[in-house]
């Protein structure tokens, strides 16, 4: 079985797919837009793509391409806790240059700053593509702010461990998908996620739709709105309700239909959580 | 007047910050956080921020330090169009390289691959720097994608106008003070933005935080959940008001401090717009 993620190697991406597909083969992809491609032409059974972060919100690039692009169903969702470490290619060296995901060095400013006062920040596109450039030049006095998973993945050293500032920092993950897969991981509850169009012509609309859920007791557990990318205050609103009243669900959404609220189902998923040692 | 922006000389914060004051001391800063900052200590009289962009939607850098670590007041909203350019220090000189934000990139990238299908891309921290940057090397096949106010600024000349993908691109920027500014820009409405925090033990809470608007024929251009920064699932919501019934939005507020809901206003301030040629 063939499952997409966000490459390369090391990411934390690599490592939700491995706990997720113990026995899958895995198949790193350049960016989260190829990673939705490669499922969507066949050239994988699964993608696996980041969806939101409890520091930085929600991962637009996967967001956007749902709503705009994509037929696609999320058939699990996957809660991965995120620790970063401080790597190297040897303990002790002088550090004079960390490479990281602006992200991870956001996180890792502080540590950073009262151990290596004098080291520099350079931006890297990714955490694992830091480790790997880290890994490549072990003559030069280089770390990279990365996942535990890149230090294996690329004989890094871990030189400092868990040096985050936020103690919660969690990323969502989807498995996207034709069919539900059996994953060996903890579960927590039954969710869905939807993306709902208002009508011009519908005074209150967004309150009206909401009312659809909360008179029903269905909870809401996220609401966010995103540009339609027509014009300045032109949105569309993505909610992750609870999907434990499904029948009711089910009525809210033909209530929906009703009030000519256009609405497209991202997924109905239960969800996962990793824990690391 | 001192007034801080997004540096360096030559972004669109740039720009903005030359429209609204044009007799002002313009003072570059490094980052956002430091834009608010220096208003905070009174380094600067107005600082100019950006809130949102209609592609990219909300700048969490933004809206995350107004909400957890500031009390500050938007006093006037800005509206920019964006346009990018591609620039290089001459005309019809080949192009190996393209510099810029992932943002513009993104938003050039089309254009780049038909006419320089060769050229590689280059991220660098903001289009102005992208600029600057190719200024700096005049005997390498560069090229930037940039603000026109970026070919001013670093004499650069425009070798492809208007190259971005999405014609409907705004950037709003927000002008932070303690008094309301007099801006020689054409007017367009009156909003208020706030942020809502709902209590855990008041159910449906969110829903009833819209109908303290809702029932009072109170518009809302936008709403947004970001994470609180504390546990996956746990938010703040930020909205955006028609402010043109100011008695019946006080009334709202009463509602909502009696129904325990905690609110924090980011201001209330006039829209402006420029209209670049």
């Amino acid at each position: 079985m063939l499952i997409g993620y966000l490459g390369p190697k090391g990411s934390f991406s690599h490592h939700v797919a491995q706990k997720a597909f113990p026995k899958g083969k895995l198949v790193p992809l350049k960016n989260i837009t190829e990673v939705m491609k490669a499922y969507e032409s066949g050239q994988v059974d699964y993608s696996i793509v980041p969806v939101e972060n409890s520091i930085e919100g929600s991962v637009h690039e996967t967001l956007d391409y749902l709503f705009h692009q994509a037929a696609i169903q999320a058939v699990a969702e996957i809660v991965q806790p995120i620790k970063q470490q401080l790597l190297a290619t040897s303990l002790n060296k002088p550090i004079e240059k960390v490479f990281s995901h602006p992200q991870a060095i956001a996180q890792g400013q502080k540590y950073i700053s009262q151990h290596y006062p004098n080291a520099q920040f350079e931006i890297t596109a990714s955490t694992a593509n830091a480790a790997r450039f880290v890994a490549e030049h072990p003559d030069m006095n280089y770390a990279a702010i990365a996942p535990q998973a890149s230090a294996s993945e690329y004989h890094l050293k871990v030189v400092a461990r868990d040096i985050q500032e936020m103690e919660e920092n969690y990323t969502r993950f989807w498995i996207l998908g034709h069919r539900v897969p059996e994953l060996d991981l903890p579960k927590q509850g039954d969710k869905q996620t939807l993306a709902l169009t208002l009508p011009d012509n519908l005074p209150g609309a967004l309150y009206k739709a909401l009312s659809t859920f909360a008179w029903r007791g269905i909870d809401l557990t996220k609401i966010e709105s995103r540009p339609l990318k027509t014009a300045l205050g032109e949105y569309f609103f993505i909610i992750d309700i609870n999907n434990e009243k499904k029948k009711l669900v089910e009525f809210a959404y033909q209530e929906l239909a009703n009030l000519g609220i256009t609405f497209k189902v991202f997924g109905s998923y239960t969800v996962f959580l990793i824990h690391d040692k």
